[in-house]
Parts: C-alpha cells; sequence; structure tokens
C-alpha cells in the first residue's frame, strides 16, 4: 500500500525531477503530477517521461493530491502558495526541498489552512548541474533528509514522510528549522559563497589571465568551480533567506582567514603548520561516515 | 636513446614517487636512484620497486645522475642542496616539483657551480593524499608542467628537461618565476588556504557539532575538505616561501567576500544573481579545456 494515492511536484529542475524519477522508480504513489513553469522544462519533462501527468495549471496540478512537494528555488513559494494554499486537499501534507527552512513557514503559513500538514524539508544531496535532464533516482540514496516540523505537527504526517523519504534511500534527521538553518549555513551555504567568490575574484585579475587560471586550474581551484557552477537562482534565494546565520558564519570565516594570513605575513610556520595538520583528520571522518567516496583525488585518474 | 642515463629523484612521496613510477613504465633512463629521509618510507619503496636503488646516503644518491629531481617539501631544499651541491655531475640539470618557483633560485643557487643547469619545475597535478603509496604514473598525463629557467639558460637543457615532461604525457609551459608566483597564488595557493579555513571554521563552532558537519557535508562542506587533507608540511612550506604574491590575492579575496557579504546583509538579489551567474560558465571551459573531467558531482554518483 503506498503512503500517498497522489503526489503533486511543483517544479522538476535537478531536485523534483529526481524526486520523480525515484517514486517512478520505487512506486511510490498511484499517481505522479508535475508541474514546472520554466516553458524550456517543459518538452524535456515530456519527453523524459518522469511524471504521469504535466499540468500547465498550477492549481490544477496540487488538487486532490495527497503529498505536495515544492521543489522550486524558496524565492518562488509565496507566489505558488497563495494561487494553491486554498485548492488543497484536506488533510494533504505540504513539504517542500530549500536549503533554509526558518523563513520557509512564514511563506506557507498565512495561505494555508490548518487542516493542512505543513512539514518543510531539506534533502541534503545535489550536484552541480541544473533543470530536469539533470536529475536522476539515486540522488538520494545515502543522503540526509531534514525535516524541521512544528513540535504541534500531526505525528502520523510526520511519520508518513519519514517512511516517504526512507523509501527513496534517504536518512531522516528532525531538526529545529533555527538550527538547520545554523548547520546548512557551514555545511553549504558559505562554502558555496566562498567558491563563487574565488571563481570571481579569479576571473577579475589583471596581472593573470584567465586562459593561465583554466589551463592550471588542476592546482585546486577546479574544485571550487564545481559548487560556483549550481543554480544562481536557487543559491541568491537562499543567501536572500538565511541572511542571519550566513553572516555569522562569514563573520567567524573571514576572522580565522585573518589570523591564518596574519601567520603567513610574519612567517609563522608553525601555527600554519598546526592548523594543517588538524584539518586533515575531518576528510576521513566523512568517508567514514560514508558521505564521500574513498577515492583520490574525486576519483578523476580512475581512466588513465 | 634515453634524454638521461642517470635520474636521481630526492624525496619519493606523492609527487617523486609518481614521478618515479612514470619513468621507469616509459624507460626514461638506463638507471633511476631514490632517495627519501623518511624512515617511514624507504621500506615501502623497496617494496614498491618504484626505483633500481634507493641510496639511504643523500650524496651519493646524486652521484653521476644526469638529471637530479628535488621532489620534497620547498623548505628542506636548501639543506639538501647545501649538502649535494659541489658533489653534482659537470652539466648535469637540477630541477624540482615545488609549488613555488621564484624563491627556489635563492636556495639552489650558492650551492650550485655555474656546470650545473638549474631548471626550476612545478607540475600541476598532485592528489590529496601523501607517500609513496600514493603515487602512481598516470599522475601527469594531460597536465601541465611549468618551466621557470633564467634567460641564460642552456637551450639544450632545457629542450630535454622539456622532452623529459611531454614524455611522461604533460604539456609543458615556460614561464618567468615571478609570474608562475602570481598565477598558482590564485589557482592553487589561496584555493587551499580558504578550504583550510573553512574546515577549521567548522571544526570550531559551538553552535553546530561536529558530527552535524560531518553527517550534512554533501551540502557542499566535503569538497573542501579533499584539498583541506593535503600534505601539511608542503603547504606551510609554499606560504612561507610565496608570501607577496599570496597576501595580494587574498587582499582582492577578502574585498571581493566583502562586497558579496554587503549584498547579503541588505538584501540586494540582483548583485548575488549577477555574480552567481558569471562564475558557472568557467567551470564549462575548465572542461573544455581538459583540466577537468566531464561528470556530474565529481562523479560521485556513478556507482548507483
Amino acid at each position: 500500500m503506498v503512503l500517498y494515492k497522489k503526489i503533486s511536484i511543483i517544479g522538476l529542475g535537478l531536485i523534483g525531477s529526481s524526486l520523480a524519477r525515484g517514486i517512478k522508480e520505487k512506486n511510490l504513489c498511484e499517481k505522479l503530477v508535475g508541474f514546472d513553469s520554466g516553458p524550456d522544462s517543459q518538452i524535456p519533462i515530456i519527453n523524459l517521461n518522469i511524471v504521469d501527468l504535466l499540468e500547465l495549471d498550477l492549481v490544477s496540478a496540487v488538487k486532490g493530491a495527497d503529498l505536495v512537494i515544492l521543489a522550486t528555488p524558496v524565492g518562488a513559494y509565496s507566489e505558488i502558495v497563495e494561487k494553491i494554499g486554498s485548492h488543497l486537499k484536506n488533510g494533504a501534507t505540504l513539504t517542500d526541498t530549500g536549503s533554509i527552512k526558518e523563513a520557509v513557514f512564514g511563506m506557507l503559513t498565512p495561505h494555508v489552512g490548518d487542516e493542512i500538514h505543513i512539514i518543510p524539508g531539506h534533502p541534503v544531496a545535489g550536484t552541480e548541474q541544473s533543470g530536469p535532464e539533470a536529475g536522476f533516482a539515486s540522488l538520494f540514496h545515502d543522503r540526509w533528509a531534514i525535516l524541521t516540523p512544528l513540535k504541534t505537527i500531526d505525528s502520523d504526517a510526520l511519520a508518513n514522510l519519514t517512511k516517504f523519504w526512507q523509501q527513496l534511500g534517504s536518512n531522516v534527521e528532525i531538526m529545529d528549522a533555527s538550527h538547520h538553518d545554523k548547520v546548512l549555513a557551514i555545511t553549504s551555504h558559505v562554502p558555496h559563497l566562498i567558491a563563487y567568490n574565488i571563481v570571481g575574484t579569479a576571473r577579475d585579475l589583471e596581472e593573470v589571465t584567465k586562459s593561465e587560471v583554466i589551463k592550471f586550474s588542476a592546482g585546486g581551484f577546479r574544485d571550487f568551480t564545481r559548487i560556483a557552477a549550481s543554480n544562481p537562482t536557487m543559491w541568491r534565494d537562499v543567501f536572500l533567506n538565511n541572511k542571519d546565520a550566513v553572516l555569522e558564519m562569514l563573520g567567524r570565516f573571514s576572522e580565522d582567514l585573518t589570523a591564518l594570513q596574519r601567520a603567513i605575513r610574519w612567517g609563522d610556520g608553525e601555527a600554519l603548520y598546526d592548523m594543517f595538520e588538524k584539518t586533515r583528520r575531518i576528510r576521513k571522518q566523512i568517508i567514514d561516515a560514508g558521505q564521500e567516496d574513498d577515492v583520490a583525488d574525486f576519483g578523476r585518474h580512475q581512466d588513465d
């Protein structure tokens, strides 16, 4: 028996289309409806055959759905929920996949009645690619899905959404929304920001040409270009909606960087060595925790 | 006919042992001698059978060699060259593999006679792993080897070392040492520094536990832990010896980061989007230039 008879996914980019593929692969519903406002996405979605029905009308897309998943950039939520809020099925669960969580409640609750179970969610998974073609069913395997419900949430609704993510291969963690935003600020948002930033700094140099930056990128730079190739709309919305936590973590990052800069200026080799030695271990722990493949250089030389 | 009858490699870590493997695989000399001062490395080097002879005496290791390659951390060069300088074969070439180049001349020339061809070199290749077991022959395939000779260099000596790197699969670029140090500051040194730094910042947080950082690292953080797992001695020496270029690039990086921070604080979504959109293209150019594999997420999901 399926947990949700009818599921609707709003936004079929990397995350939404991966969800659609995973749901179909595991037969997690009887009817899967998709909606995507991007005219460039609609033909690929139909050709990929990843939903039972691609609705071109947003309100029709959610009607009668037992689970509605928002998988658009977070900045689009308010407008979407304003339109669909009063058309959601009684007792339906409304969730999302955005990288920020505290601001989400404020976007959803004004437009949704008490009979709807709002459970904000965030699968900590992704690639640097975007769009329906970029998705794949195994994206969520062995990754964490974080759910940030209010304490008053219906326990059955929460149990079902937890099972849903587990069926997609994820581990589930329940967390307070504001704590989620701090954890993700340091593990995801600030890393993306500094990756975008170093790529921008390199692009703007006068003394080093862009072709030199590209040619010699194997010295480390190319690693950063991966996450700096992520969806710009999604990331703009993340930073606009997790301002406090990002600014706090960024302040700490800059403070620490200033200390390293000072150690370089004054030739303090011992301080540099101590710092570089300590950070080494954390990668091993990430590999041991199953959150990274145990191969050198991201497996880049596998084909040689 | 080989370019060098006898080659000596001083330091058989990741880079030196990869060189040894490549030289043996392509039969680039008649006799390959290795030296490594690390007691933990000597047994593995013998077991790996990657050199014809592992010399335990530094001076003996370079005697009669036509090419001597320093592949230790840069900070060890002065002491090594002080010992071997007067024992090098007349007409031999002395090169290295360090990530900084301008300071290298100052380390080598005081101890080496005019009859030795000093050609500092830097293969822009590596992984985050260290030691003789971490090396492999294809490490230099399709990567760039930068040589930074003085203008007065013997043209035959330079042509031979160029061919040597090409035989190992590399492209060769001749560059001014001080320009090299600027290019690598932005493409390698500052990226490593900020990777070390973000890992350090994450480790030191009070509000977010280390286990949370590890669990949710797939949001972007884990990418940075790779280069932050690199050899701490090597990187200490890089920063101590490329101070000016690193501090200059770091100044620009911090300036740009402050501008992004300000855009977040003031909610300037347009500035953020513009920045994130521009950086996206550079990854495609790196892939097109053959300096990165064309797979999403570093190929992490290939096994799923």
